[in-house]
């Protein structure tokens, strides 16, 4: 990859998006992590810094939420937090066990995050920016109508290694290159733990399966044996991936509905 | 329009479209309206009525709650009622002002009402069922990631006017199919009230639109001209309708992401 090209790129792309919907400025949830730093800068550059208005929105104590003001003070972009536990809170009143279920809990701030962006978006007339890159929208490694939600993504194109490559040509903080990455569903979470694969690994078996256009079932098994061998990854690791972006495959598409 | 033919196509599909996703629940909003009477009745016979969960939503006190209880009654559907006040109420503390801008909170509640859906979904492992007829598709008449998310839509094929007909023949109640179409957005307001025209002629218009394929910005005058003509509207009106159409279509659309 030819990065100062792919960061030229990704500002062109962003500017333009801006231009044809006919908007200027950027709403963007700042996590603490890579993903969301690096939409951050490519918003500044695409923008302007004054365009640009980050969100940090923590739910009650988050561990690395320095890491997110590192971010908006080194940009220089407007920034407010917003603690959105007196949101997610009073779903504890629907149903007692919902803030015992940690899918359902995780589902619920990642959705009151996306209220909180879009009415932002509405109150500064802008756009809301999503911070998801290549790899989790292939795995489906989001929240559907939660942190998928947004307009443009412009690092949607970009598996997670190449956002790292990015990052170093944006000059983004070292330690935020290097931290562990983390959905921040719950302390301690690392999202290679949870997927049980390290990026590297999940990223060549993906940039694989992109090359091959088939996907009819019976080829599933031809496919995953192909990769594994041409990786040299067990069998159970590709398996492993393309059965979750397979049974995620869902939240990429639109509601289906007769045709007339 | 094939009445009998018209109804049946909806319990096909929608059957069709649980089984091919692997689920055996719906999960519905119920509003007191005609739209999700007619989904809850077209899911009973699609899945059987012990398969339809009916989750009546009010913020506070709403003014026609008795008719969402009819509907869940004559269908003999699970349901349950949640006041969404207490998770809607919160919200004024990330911005006073939020709750008095009757747009803001307007889709805030949509979004509330969405989480709470998609909670229930993931209670009962099924599919948020939607209830946006063709005319709200259209018009974009929806909060986006709001009342507009959904996995499937059972009547998005059909407009409003012919909705009321297959609710006909559902044996939907007279009084959800006579009232006034309203959004719910506050007392008293009525969609023909706030689009600014009935829906005889906003679907008469739309159909029209449906048979011109030409979308070059060159065109729209000459085909607000035509069907205007053709059906003997005002072109103010024709072109109220369309641009609303137009400016609305975001909503239809994925985000945007860059080719790799």
């Amino acid at each position: 990859m030819d990065i100062k090209r792919a960061v030229e790129k990704c500002y062109f792309f962003t500017h333009n998006v801006f231009e044809y919907k006919g908007f200027k400025k950027a709403i963007i949830g700042i996590s603490g992590g890579l993903d969301s730093a690096v939409v951050a800068a490519i918003c500044c550059k695409a923008l302007g810094k004054e365009n640009v208005y980050g969100y940090m929105l923590p739910c009650g104590h988050q561990y690395d939420i320095e890491d997110s003001v590192t971010v908006c003070n080194t940009l220089g972009i407007n920034q407010q937090t917003i603690d959105i536990q007196q949101l997610v809170e009073p779903f504890r009143l629907v149903e007692e066990n919902i803030l015992f279920d940690k899918q359902r809990i995780a589902n619920i701030k990642a959705r009151v995050r996306m209220i909180v962006l879009y009415d932002m978006s509405m109150k500064h007339n802008g756009l809301v920016v999503g911070t998801s890159n290549l790899t989790e929208l292939m795995l489906g490694y989001f929240t559907l109508h939660g942190d998928g939600a947004c307009a443009l993504e412009p690092i949607g194109h970009l598996f997670k290694t190449e956002v790292r490559e990015v990052a170093k040509e944006l000059g983004i903080p070292e330690e935020i290159i290097t931290k562990a990455p983390s959905a921040g569903l719950w302390e301690g979470q690392t999202d290679e733990e949870e997927i049980g694969c390290s990026y590297e690994i999940i990223d060549a078996i993906l940039r694989h399966r992109l090359l091959i256009p088939a996907e009819s079932p019976e080829d599933i098994t031809e496919i995953i044996d192909a990769i594994s061998i041409e990786l040299e990854t067990p069998i159970k690791t590709v398996d492993k991936i393309l059965t979750r972006m397979q049974n995620n495959s869902f939240k990429l598409k639109s509601p289906t509905i007769m045709r007339r």
